[in-house]
């Protein structure tokens, strides 16, 4: 209501086209609310456009997004060419550009309990320096081998996601984040101890399709593990 | 269909504005059904707005709500303003009263099954007096540090929520919640024993927000206890 | 599209008013089919209106229903005096019957799993005659007195729901749903094991929050199980 | 945006009737889409209309198909005679062929997280040559008797469903599916080990249906193992 707007930049945001990124980061969130990833403002969401970073605000129900309440940024200055006045930019945002770097065109984080659980699962069983792993499940197809190679893991493929721990603020998580990055190339995707998962991709449909076939294995997995059931033979 | 009306005092309701409280309670209780937080007309959300107090019936479907069902009261008087005629006022009222005068905007009760249970599993294992007891988890940024304080939990806090003991008559809750709003000044949620919760905020959206941040780690809770994992280290 | 009406017959079931009975049916089914209560052609719902008895037809998609699809009965005579002729009454319907001799207004069936769940539990912990029991729930107050009784049910008072045995043709379940209704004066909800459970109320919203009431509680009562929380004291 | 249509085709995906198979493919993957069934482009969906087959496109969004996504096949000369020409032909097309020789009219594919986790249940506890056996639910009325039987199973049939062992590639499973349909004629639905479930009908409404009955069976079969219930007596 009261949104101070710079007027400028608007033209920005403003787009009839569903795909522009400010409206597509609008639907993806309210996907994703019904999803459960991004409850209380919970989570983020980022789309690379060209020369340009749309970025969603913190603290804003995700659900409820507007094409004006987003940010962009220059990608090669990295400085904000349209701020709207009254919300705050995300904390994610240095963790969203540690994947564009790296040649992601979306990158997505949620807050999913399934991802929550997963790190505590694997704490518990293998210690504080293991990554997720599991294999012989048929989503696992919907995860691509890693940037610069071509098509997606195989149903015999093991799928390795590194875990990295949390910390008090978000924009801390930049290196640690950045390492297991280094440490799993081929990883699209690193899950946050107690905290949720940031994954990302080549661009909008795969973040968003890798996300939900991620979340589908880790889900998948806690059920597994009530029921007694290894994740790996 | 049949409702009676107090036609002079429809104007209190009646606004074009979806954020005003009569519109805004009534797209609030359309979500909260969706989320199993007002089943079987359970659960209540009442909003103050200036120097009134906008509160959603009792026994009403709470994802059908029109504004024209709601009651709307003088908060310096405590006396209705408004009273639809065949619609009982929420038996919810005075524990929400005791919310608005220690400065809250918006309040919202819900039998969201997770409160339920974490009240029983903390009966349990800690015993009647024991407040939920959670930390290190991210979600718990959600929630503020206190009335009159300045930010947010951070992640190396732990969460209190204190639990009073369910009564025969949802009004005869008033005393205990007061005692457990004085015990912990810094809450902005108290669970009750069998029932269900009560969380506010300085505002709608702080009060929503909370709610389902708490509500998430409520569940998260109950999840940990089936997988064997401790709320605390 | 093939399907044949009953041309003079179709004023019963045309109406704008979406309380209208065969409008009311369809929205009711329509949301029931979200609950996950009448999967696969599922379960079912009938109302009484003032000298006629409205009924879902068997063997359709719940979630689809028009107000065409509805058979209409003259509850004194017990005929037809609408049948869509391509569609197959429900076998449900003597069993609706039941309720309505006594009183209801509104009789609804599902398949829940927690309903079914729940008949297992009770048989392999208190045996084949037991009924279900739970008490100090805030919910069971969702749940009346019993019939010519003033009120709902107190958080302190015992939940009962009897539980019959479930049988090869569901017409056949009338009498034994009559005598759990003789045997339980008071009870709103007949449990059938290993197949769903029939709530019926005094009139639509009744049925529709104590079907929500009922089945919030069984869903908890699983939960508990899994939880090791008993049900009564 | 940039996808190529073949022109000349175009007019055997436009139509104005909502079950016109192009349309009802899109509805129906919706619908799938939100019961967790093609979650990040999984599973798949086929409908053979007269001498026609119409299939959903693999790696696109199933809740986001529109009709002139389908690809559609000549179903004697097994050509197509319509491929959008930037989408890939599902790999499940070899699959849902032997169920149309079979005589069905649509045959839907999940992965649905309660099929994976029963074909592990059944490995662990009966062995990989075993199939998943349940008996005395009622929802099990859902499914008919099989292919030129007059009727649906009973309550006191027993289902049986067989699973196969998952391949590399989606379509070298052709072989063991049809195996597993000569072994089971009567069946319609194949398991498949840590992927999902393949189910089929007579017409569209009779697969949906079916699938959703039979999920709806894996899912208390999964729900009754975690409370210790046996499937079978």
């Amino acid at each position: 209501m009261s949104q101070v707007r710079d007027e400028a930049a608007d033209v920005l945001v403003h787009s009839l086209d569903p795909e522009h990124p400010a409206n597509h980061i609008c639907t993806l969130c309210a996907k994703f609310y019904t999803l459960g990833w991004v409850t209380g403002t919970g989570g983020g969401t980022s789309i690379r456009h060209e020369d340009k970073i749309f970025i969603a605000p913190s603290g804003v129900q995700k659900e409820m997004l507007k094409p004006t309440d987003m940010f962009v940024m220059d990608f090669a200055s990295k400085e904000y060419i349209r701020k709207p006045k009254v919300l705050k930019p995300s904390a994610c945002t240095p963790l969203f550009l540690a994947a564009f770097t790296r040649g992601a065109g979306c990158c997505i984080h949620t807050h999913s309990q399934w991802a929550v659980l997963i790190t505590l699962l694997v704490e518990r069983e293998f210690g504080k320096d293991a990554c997720f792993e599991i294999e012989e499940i048929e989503q696992i197809k919907g995860i691509p081998k890693g940037r610069g190679k071509v098509g997606n893991l195989g149903y015999f493929d093991r799928l390795r996601i590194p875990i990295i721990e949390n910390t008090a603020h978000e924009e801390d998580l930049t290196s640690s984040l950045e390492e297991a990055m280094e440490k799993y190339p081929d990883t699209y995707a690193v899950l946050v101890r107690r905290h949720g998962i940031y994954v990302w991709g080549d661009n909008v449909h795969k973040a968003k399709t890798q996300c939900e076939s991620i979340d589908y294995i880790l889900q998948l997995a806690v059920e597994m593990k009530n029921l007694g059931l290894p994740w790996t033979k």
